[in-house]
């Protein structure tokens, strides 16, 4: 296990950094703005986001998360964590890097299974920054944690194929600058469990996908690229859209899955850590009772024990990093289900403690803690919930002592 | 102590349930509906609000809060305990019923330390749910969990009194019926630290009172009432406005701050309930792994633990309405001071596991849970942080074993 | 709901007290010393247990346990409740009271379903504390949470029973003065689930019955009366010793239960209480870092945090014993099952911030904190593990909503 | 950071683990039984131990923990951590191994501090293990977690030292084996705070030393070797005694702490690891309710936590390990701080999943995991207890900010 920060990742850290303070910190307010002078939440986008984009491309902070070096910047998991660590520190940055979800998701979902087809229509326009992309999985009438349960349909009509079905939090559906989705239906309900369900690229704009209305995250909407609720009804679809193959839908899931739960475990690290900062800096600067917030004993306490739960999830984000580089993401898969539940946890519990030592400013917008722990609480529900992850890393532990029989010691 | 539901309670709350059943529930989402239908969301209030708050008080379910029986239903705090409870199941419903914070907490405040012309002028038209008011302690600046910081001038000028300062976190302010605030100041910078701060009613619409912006819990607006940031410059208020005299500020802080808590603690446990029955609900119809979420001995595990926990902090409000109705509220100092930490604590872990269990949709507003769960956080912050309600229960523990000595058993 | 102490409950809780402050705390170090000059800890019983239960028994505080008013004191649970809750504040004084399990289960239960013969001959002088007794129900071969495991063979041979099987944990057991188990097995394993389980009373001295051993928790050996495993190998017992009659295990099993797990929370109760006391005192008396630790806001986090779970835990107590008393043991099911749960929990937390108040003195025998911490450990154990409690809990929890459907608000 | 296990590691921990298979755990029941067998706990060592002890050290299995080359195996303290973390699966092992405390941390402080005398004479016996040897450093009547609090004295009486002061917890004492002790006393209570303390070694048989008695943790006695209250009573000890020079006592005490806290933190999660396998393969061999207790849900939670916690407490040790060998024990001192919060941390609540899994049995003396639980619960107060280390971690986590200002966002 060698976690220590080589040469290159040291150079894109330094320069993502001096991104962050310069172009990121100092525009968040510039976005609310923009945002909120806008007519609808929900038709454009500020125009700060295309400009920040802009100069990151320039500066070559641009695609860090795909370890495909033809596509992207080739960096390793190792490599690329604490580039994505840092971006997690500001809701604005990761689209800012086109390293936000879930466009890396399908960045890397095409870059791996799309044909040639495919990867030139949709895929380079991604890579690009020129459109974004949703996923349409969950489902509102099915507990999708078990996706067996996925019962939107994909039928095969011959010259192409007939959508049927209810998605919902398909995360930036809401953008206007959406252009498709990657949708998981069944394509045969009849096949055994884990081939029943394919994946298909469907225009945003084809005739039959309706927008039902945007979901909000305890109060935030997320515009401009938010949650949508989306209806497909009687969707055409051509069969070139078809990802892979019929029946493979599982097999790419899988595939997605991994980097994905790991880059938002990364961002995570960074939003704790923004938050403890924000915590220390606090206690530092108010007085009651007669003495610093930080002489406060209690507050020490949860400033320890912070630092303590943040170096732990760090360190164990990085070794979940270096199973996926050196064994691959299937060897990898117990440690990528610990981080998915042990990242959101600490953050929830630092963030906690930020918001309890900001008294009301906490919960309220003029600092990022409490939107960043409306969004930690939701990862531990978003990609399976911390429950189905927990049962997999129990599964594994287990199978180690199988065959043993357990006498009295 | 004697925590039974009497003869009249027990009428009470059959009628409160009925009407939260009949008016109540059914019209959450009528008052989402008109509220997102207004052209802006403070300048009016959803018509159904006014129309179910006159439906309340012709039944009778009006100022139940107010013990005093000349004003109100004259209850104790034990007999309003489950009727409160009741209440806090819907956000909608405390105003209806007259209930709602920060007029209760006014209205006791006038009907206690108020003049008889302060009466007339501002108590009777609250009474009478013909305004509303806000309260304006906390302030940006400082710690206000220590009252002792609060720096806003109540200036003596002769014939009047000249307010300067900024205050914010006054919920309500932003609402077009907020008539008046209490305010709270130093007359006298130089008095013993108890005796500096003041009381006083400013109207609105006075000269120099600014709102700045509403602030947001969350994410979320709580429009039409809201929460605002208040600027106070050079504002004109007449003598006769002040409370009970100069310098009896912290007297009446301490005087109404008592029912107040033990009120959001009340309704906080009829909000947890409401979670623990959609909770439970919801896993009874949802199947995940070949099998319904009840099934899962995790979620079973939630379920006996929110149960208890819930019990728990229900007999610990009652047992604390039991100590102020028979002690009184200065006695029940302690009691008081477990429960502001207790209920709120308790209600996060419950709703917690609502969200939980309700996958996505329980951080969507398809759920009042995540709206709850908001509330209940800021709950652990508003009326003081947990840690100066802790510190108030450890030393009156201490103080027990003052004289002892300690020697090895 | 009406807890108040009545006059009875005044005068013995008063009673029982003194008695505490003069015979008991004094003695807890006679007591350690008499077991220690012993030549074994297992074949005498110090004598100053014997001297203090008959100054008890002059003293009317004897077997205060029993609502039965023929056999016993007459007390409701209510009353109980706070008694018992003094005499767990020293693990020596249960006996002192004879109100010590596991002979109150077995007094209760002889009382309930025992044959006059049966009373004449093992409940009267268990009454008069001549004797002592065990309870010969946990296997170590099966999951005894699930009562239907067990496996020990109570054969019907025409004029007599014949026992076998191993038991362990059986408390007291290894008490010079323990006369005899009262024993569960199958009389036939046939038989439905419930249906297949009979207790019957073996005496100690019976051929075949063979103490194997003692077992310690935690290193405490709780001589002399102590925790033993047995072996019953061939052992006949006369007809007559049969309770109830044959399949009627079960029934007295859940008979049997309900009081003598309320008996243990109220004890624990006040072993917390003394705890509690304990680390206010010591932190009062210790100076670290130029203050008391008294002055750590840390410790007073911990005060105000174990105040607040001992108040609840005893409200959840008497809300039991309420029910108990007014509804039955039996629709007080999920109430007892919840306090099981509850009582050693907030017990385990009290505890060990008193131990780690005292440093290193904590978990020493110096002070009775961690002696009481293993006990209330146990007691997470001992007469079901809470997983099997917080089943209960859920399963009456769902069942108040199975007929619902549950549609999105 | 690299962790990864180099091929010198790799070969001793496969010699480790082989002994530990062979020799150890089959011999834990034969120590026990031989130390029941001795006609007292305390004069006597069970024979297997120095039969072991000859074994591991023809093995070349000895002094594994000094980095020192010339005495010791040489070994960093990230080659060290798997060895050591082995060697914690058994409360056996450290001693056979000669790893054990206190006597490495006397090891390590005499090599470090002592002159070429006193490592001829205490030194090089202690490496052969021929002698054992105790640290005298925490008093009865002081609260030690603060060092200036310690009052014995050393009193220079020109050609001698005089030794006054009583001391407990000095771990190792009672063994018959013990030749001295380490003890830090007062040379100068007028100096400034941190050059008032000395260490001298002070041989057992010094007239004026005498073992009070034993104290117990939880009921355990840790005989052979034990845990003593020990009366320095006018003990004159020679000069050449001395380490060091006077007023160097707490330097010398920093110096030793750190490698002793990694070593506690080291073993606590071999002795975890093992805990969990005992609780993976009960709950495989345990049915209850139809079907085996690992397929019950809140059991494969407990396990799932479980395995999350160890792996990032092996890895925080890990991380620390690495500073100290690249920085420094010193620049280590947040890192050591908290890792010696954080492992005690974790093996009790991975030990306390294992007990709960284990039914009565988890708390006897038929598994290890009771006996270790005590032992963790003693390390959150050994070498400090916890609230000291989150007072330094906060101390410099503070320290980051303590120029900025802090405006609202």
């Amino acid at each position: 296990m060698d976690f220590s920060y080589n040469d290159k990742t040291k150079r894109y850290r330094e320069a993502v950094r001096s991104f962050m303070e310069e172009n990121i910190y100092p525009n968040e307010e510039v976005f609310q703005k923009q945002l909120e002078a806008q007519e609808s939440r929900w038709g454009e986008v500020p125009p700060i986001v295309e400009e920040l984009k802009k100069k990151a491309k320039s500066e070559g902070l641009w695609n860090l998360f795909l370890p495909d070096e033809e596509h992207g910047a080739g960096l390793s998991n190792v490599e690329y964590a604490p580039l994505c660590e840092e971006m997690g520190r500001s809701m604005l940055a990761p689209e800012i890097f086109n390293c936000n979800a879930p466009d890396t998701g399908n960045m890397e979902l095409l870059s791996m299974y799309g044909s040639e087809e495919q990867k030139e229509k949709w895929l380079h326009p991604l890579l690009n920054g020129e459109i974004r992309s949703c996923f349409a999985m969950t489902e509102p009438d099915v507990a999708s944690s078990d996706a067996t349960n996925i019962a939107s349909q994909i039928e095969n009509k011959g010259d192409h194929y007939l959508l049927n079905g209810t998605k919902w939090w398909s995360t930036g559906a809401m953008d206007p600058r959406c252009s498709f989705a990657i949708f998981m239906g069944k394509t045969d309900p009849e096949a055994p469990r884990h081939k029943q369900q394919s994946m298909i690229i469907v225009p945003m704009d084809a005739e039959g996908v309706t927008i039902k209305r945007p979901l909000n995250v305890f109060g935030y909407d997320h515009a401009p690229h938010g949650h949508a609720e989306i209806e497909f009804k009687d969707v055409q679809v051509p069969k070139e859209n078809l990802i892979l193959g019929e029946g493979r839908g599982f097999e790419i899931a899988q595939g997605r899955l991994g980097p994905g739960r790991i880059h938002h475990c990364m961002r995570l690290i960074g939003a704790a850590e923004r938050a403890l900062e924000d915590l220390c800096k606090r206690v530092q600067n108010r007085v009651a009772f007669h003495r610093p917030l930080a002489d406060q004993g209690v507050i020490r306490e949860w400033i320890a024990d912070s630092r303590r739960e943040l170096e732990q999830a760090r360190l164990l984000t990085l070794q979940t990093a270096y199973q996926m580089d050196t064994l691959g993401n299937k060897e990898a898969k117990a440690a990528i289900a610990m981080i998915k539940i042990t990242a959101p946890e600490m953050a929830l519990k630092v963030m906690d403690r930020a918001i309890q030592a900001h008294g009301a400013a906490g919960v309220s917008d003029d600092y990022t803690i409490a939107m960043n722990y409306a969004n930690a609480r939701t990862l531990r529900l978003a990609d399976g919930p911390d429950e189905v992850h927990k049962r997999q890393v129990a599964k594994l532990e287990l199978s180690k002592y199988k065959e043993d029989t357990y006498a009295r010691a």
